[in-house]
């Protein structure tokens, strides 16, 4: 019958659940079980399992929110079961006056989610039990305070009324009695207080307060169901790429009070500090306060070291709780406790988020520590956040102009534009600015904005509040509670102690130091970090792809060496067109009226390019250099704006007329699927020609200079195998000149993108002309959705917010369609060429998803920006990991 | 040893070769056999075959035209044997100047391709052997006029030296003697014509003219062998779609001479009228001529009918030997032959090119005749020609302006403008224009301007000139022999009887009766032949496919019903949109500023589109309607240049800036890959509901008038199952409100285009949301091998002539890609939705080889543009009976 077990008990040192059953009980309430187990105190409760939201999902989906059919059959027996349970193990009862049971009504689904969903606290509450609640504990105040915050609670998250109303007649009340703490508000007004509220409520739902607690009980519990389903949960999972959960548990879980005076408190802390790593608790509490406060960010709390000075037992206890988990979970936990009357309750604990460097720190710490091998620390990295790691901070030596200082939240450097709204925020990135977030603080309505901002900065709130947590969670940085911050809503600017910024105009953040900064600092190149240099050390000899680089020019090139690139992947030749001494020239060649004229302006541009490409040859001495020819229409390369046309037409001598004309004559419908690429090769042969001497002239030179070089001539957007073919023996004759001329040899392979639909599907046949592929997933995904990546704005944030694609297909390897077509390229390429090299230079492979379906695949490389490099270096070794032990 | 037989002999009654071996002897070369064996008077000779073409082919390649090995082994041996037995039969020898043997040398592939490849004629002849021939036959001037033909002709075919050169000479001659033709010089003047001739050949080659007649042999039997790839034949191959051939035979034969005098003549015939199919023949003869002044149209040439006054015998005797190759051959037979002094020999016979009239006729008369059945006559149509008898021809209540007569040389009406020369023909075409080639007489050299022209109108010629022949096989106009023309090129002008016509002017053509007109003459519809009805009343009864139509309008409709269409399968609603009473809302709903405004819009578009459809249901009443919704980009119903722009923004009432931002705003990098399809009716949803509204309106009023509907509402654009989904949710729910309203229910489809490589790719999927597939192979072509139609022009032809691509991708399936993607689906889309309905709607679809492929793959149907209807009925019987006999 276990399979029809819905709810799960915990308390008096025992529970029904434990930490593995985090699908079925969430993560909180798997470790809830698991704590009341391992003897840690926690306050009683139950979990009501996730499959009951996904119950509950499909059925109102299909019969609307009062589908008669919304819970599955047994629910409500087994939930009076176990609050009866839950009744005689901590000997209060719901509605009872002599001794009110409080509860706690939580979400917590397998994978955290943090605010996303709703909570609501002391759920038992009306005028009877507050009254008890007063008489028992001698302490009115606390008693009606809790009501008035249940009301306020309950009122906002399940009845749907604006928490500003209810927050408007608190702030009345505080200004009435002249205090600037709602601690400081006393019983009786607190009392009055209550009746406003439910005054409030009458007014906007037409009906009073639900005063019975079993009512309140199964309103805050269908409020949680109901909350997987809010938009808000709907794109946290989308952001996060969160798939395949069965929805939240719901936990509900006797009340303990860190508002019952000074001996009382609340706090969250991390087991090591997770912005740096480092081995030490990291947290903050609040005295006399309620969890929501902490991590609402509304109050500033105090560091949790000084928890040692107020409560030195409470202290000792928490941190003897903490290695106890530590050890048990062997992870860095994050956890939730509420100090009742000097006595310890812990409320959550979970693995806790961190940023890359800490992430680095503590995996290399366990390793030393002996809790974890070097595999499980591998895996144990999130691959996609070591970029930020390796970006440049500010310079050190650079005058900066200080604004403020703040709360260091989340490290990192960030300069870009104020913006004072998230819409504001989404719309300058959409605009291609950088955008930095400025608000009093955050919350989840924000998410999106802070999604296209580089950094936060809030006047409230510390390490743990929204933002701080959001911030390292994304990698970005953030400053918290910067108090000297004032904003000016109406004025659209921001002033700092009187200095005013309007929104729009520069700001850099150093979230490591928590400073504010007037106008944009300028950075410098961050060393590799230690750490990371080890941990890549183990990645290395784990993985079985190979990591190149997507690099144009020599520094890049440098770059990506030093990140540990093994070859270049893609070298974009028309990026070296496009420099302020060739693209007179380029021109000249294109607008060329007869051959004669082209070759002239092609031959100034051959030693340029040889130039080029012996700097590369040098850099990557040993390692392949995959250079692609020509690629872009050439109409890219003349100017479209009619003064730099004039300006253009003067310094080549032509008339503005006839160049205007050439730009139109060269304008094409979609110039995406227009002439590109190799036909481009195919129409013009003499720039093919003169690409395929330079490279192979500075391919002779470097190995006369004793470099070792391996150049690959990529061939882009083939469609058929004849393209490869003919363009083949063209550069075959070209080389066959160039050696005869040079008396040298040097081996080259001539290979393609397979960047359209048709290149995959005959991938057999062009085999046999290329010697290597490589995947432009960019343009294989554009054509294979048929979605021009330049105009997907007007549809694609509808298709994310709607579901209908889980995510961008730009951002990893669509692999129902994009990677259907590798498949058949690598299986059906290889069959015709065995062990036909085969590698992938588009951006969309670089995320570890799409790592992990190229080692899959048995691609040789992935190449990708030299930033991604190491971030790549590690998703590949993470993906032969999973593929030694699957999931 | 029969594998290394590379020469087949055929003379005295016997053939080594029969009609069966046309692959390895070419038609000409099998046919010769063939009429040998039957006893039909054929001169003696012997076929070099094919694969001697193939080797030369290969081994030039490689080798260059020089290469050693470009013979086979044993061929010069065979070769040499076989003249021996043809010297026997004939008992003449080559070059002995008492009994000289004077042999033909021709090409002749197993598919004919007229014209395209050399013969050398009078091989043979020096001065020895030109003297002994006069003594022989005691005609001079027939020996030194055969003598200077075969100068020009091997100068020009073999050695390279233009015609005009030795043209200049021979008219020079003609006017220094004052005659009007070459047949009245006389023969001492025709032995010094001889001497200039070999002198041009000094002046231009740097050496003697060949005089060893074996020399000469070789010399023409390669030059034969080359012609095969020379570019016209190229180019003459790729637009009739000639693949897989081995090359050219060479055929060697005595020649016969049919300029011996009066009693001597050549012509060309065919079994029946080629233009009508009429049972009777049809061609030409010339008295004291050869064969090639017939084909080049240079003297016109009397009608065959007049070869019974002028020698009856032989006009028996021809008569006779046209029935016995019918009925041997049961196909009508285009036949060559030669009389000399008095004796009838056949030089060719093949089964005749004819028009689709005559094709239909003759394949009708042949099952009444008993000669075929009903399965072979449906096979020997092509179905392609068949579009052509149905476009309307020219009205003949209408007022026309005669301009001249001339031979009706192949039937039909052609309006279009003068075009001098074949270049500018295929500008003018590249220009959206429709020109009518105007020239003296065609060449083959004018190929390419004749495939861009609607008809051609030429000086000189009968109706088996080069001109002539070409355009009844394209199907296209033409007026041969309009001796009252008169071009003058300098001015661009043409003149009939004094009156100018300049070049771009418009005339029309009318082929059937030879008549030029001035202007455009108005048409009006044909009707279908009786012969036609019959044909598609046996393909009906043989086809598996279901035939529907690609039409918009009522008109279209009607037409594509008359024409035999089951149904629509692709109503493109937008069409509807630019009609001149709708433009104006469908532009203000684009530009609303809010719901409201667009909603507005829409409601006035509403009845408009329910008038459309209940149209539509009528005129289909019974069969299936595929509807497709709104699927091009919003900015192509604004307009973009600046004066309507001011008259849109002045009738819609907003300024011109705002309109002009609004298109710009709209405006897209890539459109065919932006912002239209489905993604449009996702983000827009109100334009989908208002078309699902007025489709099933319509629906239930045409129900409620007794008009049997089956709408089929189709979603373009699709690239994955989730946009099919939530759109079908999204057009149900307007299906049940309308039904509601009406208080009626239809039955009705929803399903996808599959358009994009992603929806092929994900069909299993989209098959679980669409009830219905149809492959739009426009835009699947595009993606699939990233070819933007609008751009193609850059490049295409260049592929094309290259070969890189075989056939332009959009004239027809790619199979390799774009059909192998419609497999996928196809397979994939049944086997999670078992009998799903699968269409095609691409016009790519409607070429024959494509409707084969369709067929194969098993689709219910395919629909193109209501012309086409006929073909593709018959395509899809020749699908079907192919499959029970392949090949």
């Amino acid at each position: 019958m276990t399979n029809d077990r819905l709810v799960f008990f915990f308390g008096n040192g025992k529970a029904e659940g434990k930490a593995a059953q985090k699908e079925l009980l969430g993560g909180k309430g798997a470790n809830l079980a698991e704590m009341t187990n391992m003897g840690i105190p926690v306050p009683p409760g139950f979990t009501i399992s996730t499959r009951v939201c996904h119950h509950y999902s499909l059925a109102t989906a299909e019969g609307g929110p009062d589908s008669p059919d919304r819970f599955p059959d047994g629910l409500q027996e087994q939930v009076g079961e176990a609050l009866e349970r839950l009744e005689e193990a901590i000997r209060r009862r719901l509605g009872d006056p002599g001794a009110p049971l409080l509860v706690s009504v939580r979400s917590g689904a397998a994978v955290s989610m943090p605010g996303m969903m709703d909570t609501i606290l002391n759920l038992g509450l009306n005028h009877e039990t507050t009254e008890g609640l007063a008489a028992e504990t001698g302490n009115p105040r606390f008693a009606w305070d809790s009501f008035r915050r249940f009301l306020q609670m309950y009122g906002n998250v399940v009845l749907g009324i604006p928490s500003e109303r209810f927050e408007k007649r608190l702030k009345a009340a505080m200004r009435e009695c002249g205090v600037e703490r709602d601690a400081d508000l006393e019983a009786s007004r607190l009392e009055t207080l209550a009746g406003e509220y439910e005054a409030i409520v009458l007014e906007e739902t037409g009906r009073g307060f639900p005063m019975d607690p079993k009512a309140q009980l199964w309103g805050a519990v269908e409020a949680v169901l109901g909350s997987w389903n809010n938009e808000r949960a709907i794109l946290y999972r989308r952001l996060h790429d969160i798939q395949g959960l069965l929805g939240t548990a719901v936990n509900v879980q006797a009340m303990v009070f860190g508002n019952q005076g000074e001996d009382s408190g609340t706090g969250v802390c991390f087991t090591r500090d997770p912005s740096t790593g480092e081995r030490k608790p990291y947290g903050e509490f609040l005295r006399n306060a309620q969890g929501e406060d902490v991590v609402a960010g509304v109050r500033t709390p105090q560091p949790i070291a000084e928890l040692h000075q107020a409560m030195p037992e409470v202290a000792d206890r928490l941190a003897k709780v903490m290695r106890t988990l530590e050890e048990h979970y062997r992870d860095m936990q994050d956890i939730e406790f509420t100090i009742q009357k000097g006595e310890l309750f812990l409320l959550q604990t979970r693995n806790g988020k961190r940023t890359a460097r800490a992430a680095l720190k503590i995996a290399v710490d366990m390793v030393d520590e002996g809790l974890i091998d070097e595999e499980e620390a591998l895996l144990r990295i999130d691959a996609t956040q070591l970029e930020q790691l390796l970006h440049p901070s500010f310079d050190k030596e650079a005058p900066k102009d200080l604004l403020a200082r703040g709360i260091p939240a989340s490290p990192g450097s960030a300069a870009g534009i104020v913006a004072l709204d998230p819409d504001t925020a989404v719309r300058m990135a959409a605009e291609g600015k950088t955008p930095i977030l400025v608000r009093n603080e955050t919350s989840p309505e924000d998410l999106k904005g802070m999604a296209s901002s580089a950094g936060f900065l809030t006047m409230r709130g510390g390490k743990t509040s929204h933002a701080a947590v959001v911030a390292r969670q994304m990698g970005k940085v953030c400053v918290s509670g910067c108090g000297a911050m004032q904003i000016d809503e109406e004025d659209r600017s921001v002033s700092f102690d009187g200095r005013r910024i309007r929104e729009g105009e520069e700001i850099s953040l150093d979230g490591s130091l928590g400073e504010v900064y007037a106008g944009r600092v300028p950075t410098v190149e961050a060393g590799i970090p230690e750490d990371l240099t080890r941990v890549l050390s183990w990645a290395d000899r784990r993985r079985r792809l190979k990591i190149r680089t997507n690099a144009d020019t020599p520094k890049d090139n440098r770059k990506a060496r030093e990140f540990g690139a093994e070859g270049i992947g893609l070298c974009r030749t028309e990026h070296m067109f496009f420099e302020e001494d060739r693209i007179l020239h380029v021109r000249k060649m294109i607008l060329a009226r007869n051959d004669e004229e082209r070759r002239e302006a092609l031959a100034t541009l051959l030693p340029m390019q040889r130039g080029d490409f012996l700097d590369i040859f040098e850099v990557m001495d040993g390692f392949p250099c995959n250079i692609r020819l020509l690629d872009p229409p050439l109409h890219e390369f003349l100017p479209h704006d009619p003064e730099t046309r004039a300006a253009v037409a003067e310094e080549m001598g032509v008339s503005e007329e006839e160049l205007r004309q050439r730009v139109a004559d060269l304008s094409e419908s979609n110039p995406m699927l227009g002439h590109r690429g190799c036909r481009l090769g195919i129409t013009h042969p003499e720039i093919y020609e003169m690409q395929m001497r330079a490279i192979l002239e500075a391919a002779c030179e470097a190995v006369a200079g004793g470099v070792h070089v391996l150049p690959e001539i990529m061939i882009p957007l083939s469609s058929a195998a004849s393209e490869v073919g003919v363009l083949r023996r063209r550069l075959e004759a070209v080389a066959a000149k160039v050696f005869e001329e040079k008396r040298k040899r040097v081996s080259y392979q001539i290979g393609t993108m397979i960047e359209t639909p048709r290149a995959a599907l005959t991938a057999s046949e062009i085999a046999l002309e290329a010697e290597f592929f490589s995947f432009g997933t960019n343009d294989l995904t554009q054509m294979t959705f048929g979605f021009s990546r330049d105009d997907v704005a007007g549809f694609l944030p509808a298709y994310l917010e709607t579901g209908i694609l889980e995510r961008d297909p730009f951002e990893g390897i669509d692999l129902k369609g994009v990677g259907r077509l590798m498949r058949i390229a690598v299986e059906e390429g290889r069959k015709t060429r065995p062990g036909l090299k085969v590698g992938i230079c588009g951006e969309s492979g670089g995320d570890p998803a799409s790592i992990l379906f190229c080692h899959r695949l048995e691609l040789d490389y992935v190449s990708l920006s030299p930033y991604r490099v190491p971030t790549a270096r590690l998703a590949a070794a993470q993906a032969a990991l999973r593929e030694k032990k699957p999931g």
